[in-house]
């Protein structure tokens, strides 16, 4: 195992918004949309965050041997695709916010018809520039298919977790790995194969890295639930967090506080070695992960 | 000129609906998503329509040299994207539609929420459904260029006609030709080209097609415009229609009842002689533009 230490990861985190959305920026003003449209889809998206998800893809394509150029239209397409998701999330017809990173959410800020349309639009900008410097037709094609089905993936596990439409017999377990594996799994997941396929890999390290991605997934979901009963249970003084009080299925409702924090360590070890065999290139993957399963916000 | 006839238009209209309605059917019971979420895909995908865009695809790859077989998958993902265009134009915060085809709009069937979600899963649902049985990785790259850059422009016309955004110093008549040919006219041209191209076509065939498709996607909005005009002339005694009252740019607003006209025989005609080198083969094309040209609904 290699030495890991997530004291590095807010500044590879922060270097590659930096790049990313200097990338994104001069790539949307050669579009040629409508200048409200794009004052709009600029808002959404450019308006902070981790950039998690192109950072996992940036990593996985430089982890398996590819360079961060080849690695930037998926990474940009992948975040359009995050940043729309969220524009959607937001809206009065469906979770309702008002604020975003500290800001007013698109609708507020622009009115709900933007809203929706800009959303629309960074999807299908998503797929426009995944064709941007593409490597070859062979590997467009499969960033496509990545990007599509992630996307697919990603709607199917809103719609799980907030009206439903499990499959029959399913118990609480089975219903929440459902909803996590969809609505925050499909795009790390997509992310790390994205970045794999980007370099051109061969199929046991985009295996290699899928496993990766699919443990830190399923990891930085378990987490997010634990923070929320934490930062309530601070907040109004017992255990039980907003997403409790919601009715919505979560690790710590289902398994309890501590067999969560099992199943985080579980995974981190899985997600670790899953990429032992990609050596000291793997480094910051191996931090990230790190850093996902000891964060506090 | 090859001779035309408008009568069998219907015919060809109702016999493409059946094959790509059939066969959207059949590859959607694939897709694994959720029942709530598939119902509604469905309820909105598959609930009538003259399937018009399908069957231009499906024509200009048969008057390319191409066969129906080729055509199916583009057919069924460009239809994918016009359904969900639909679905959130009908969205309260934009037309607030409660009919569509007859029949209750989705998000008076199935609400708001899940409106939002599957007009969403509808467009990533279509560039999956591009990838199959794709003739080559170069002619998907071609397909997917085509359709993303056409949604986009489908939505920037959406963005045009009902928020604005044009760019500086354009006169009226500029204005309602951006919001045509982004509007209507990109998916219809983006039907032309993706059937030839789906066909394995040269440059020549592709640009013949595309001036073809240029021409009756106008076309068939300028006759929109009249029919509007017409309509409501009928129906409430004077010669301004729901278009003008809403303040929208329209063409008989802009050039004129008999401009308008003139220039739907003058894009007939272009339409025609763009195609004439294709022969035979392309006479059904002839039928179309034919029957756009004096359509009465």
């Amino acid at each position: 195992m290699c030495e890991t230490t997530v004291d590095h990861v807010p500044a590879i985190l922060s270097e590659t918004a930096s790049i990313v959305d200097s990338f994104l920026t001069q790539w949307l003003a050669d579009q040629e949309l409508p200048a409200n449209l794009q004052e709009a889809v600029e808002y959404a998206l450019l308006g902070g965050g981790k950039r998690l998800r192109p950072c996992l893809l940036i990593q996985c394509c430089l982890a398996s041997g590819g360079e961060t150029e080849s690695a930037l239209a998926p990474a940009g397409a992948l975040e359009l695709i995050h940043a729309f998701s969220l524009v959607h999330d937001d809206l009065p017809a469906m979770d309702d916010d008002e604020l975003r990173r500290g800001l007013p959410t698109l609708h507020i800020h622009a009115g709900e018809a933007m809203a929706v349309l800009a959303g629309d639009v960074m999807m299908s900008l998503a797929f426009s520039l995944l064709l941007h410097n593409a490597r070859s037709p062979q590997v467009f094609q499969s960033l496509s298919q990545e990007l599509s089905q992630a996307t697919t993936a990603m709607i199917a596990g809103q719609v799980y977790d907030t009206l439903g439409g499990f499959p029959d017999g399913l118990n609480d377990l089975e219903k929440l790995q459902l909803v996590h594996t969809h609505k925050t799994g499909a795009l790390l997941r997509g992310a790390c194969r994205m970045g794999a396929i980007a370099a051109g890999s061969d199929n046991v390290t985009i295996d290699g890295i899928t496993r990766y991605g699919d443990a830190i997934g399923l990891m930085f979901q378990i987490t997010d639930d634990l923070l929320d009963v934490t930062q309530s249970a601070e907040h109004i003084g017992k255990a039980t967090g907003k997403d409790l009080e919601a009715g919505k299925l979560t690790y710590p409702g289902v398994l309890g506080i501590e067999a969560s924090q099992k199943e985080i360590e579980n995974l981190r070890i899985t997600a670790l070695e899953s990429i032992e065999f990609l050596g000291p290139p793997a480094n910051p993957l191996r931090d990230i992960c790190e850093f996902l399963a000891v964060r506090t916000k």
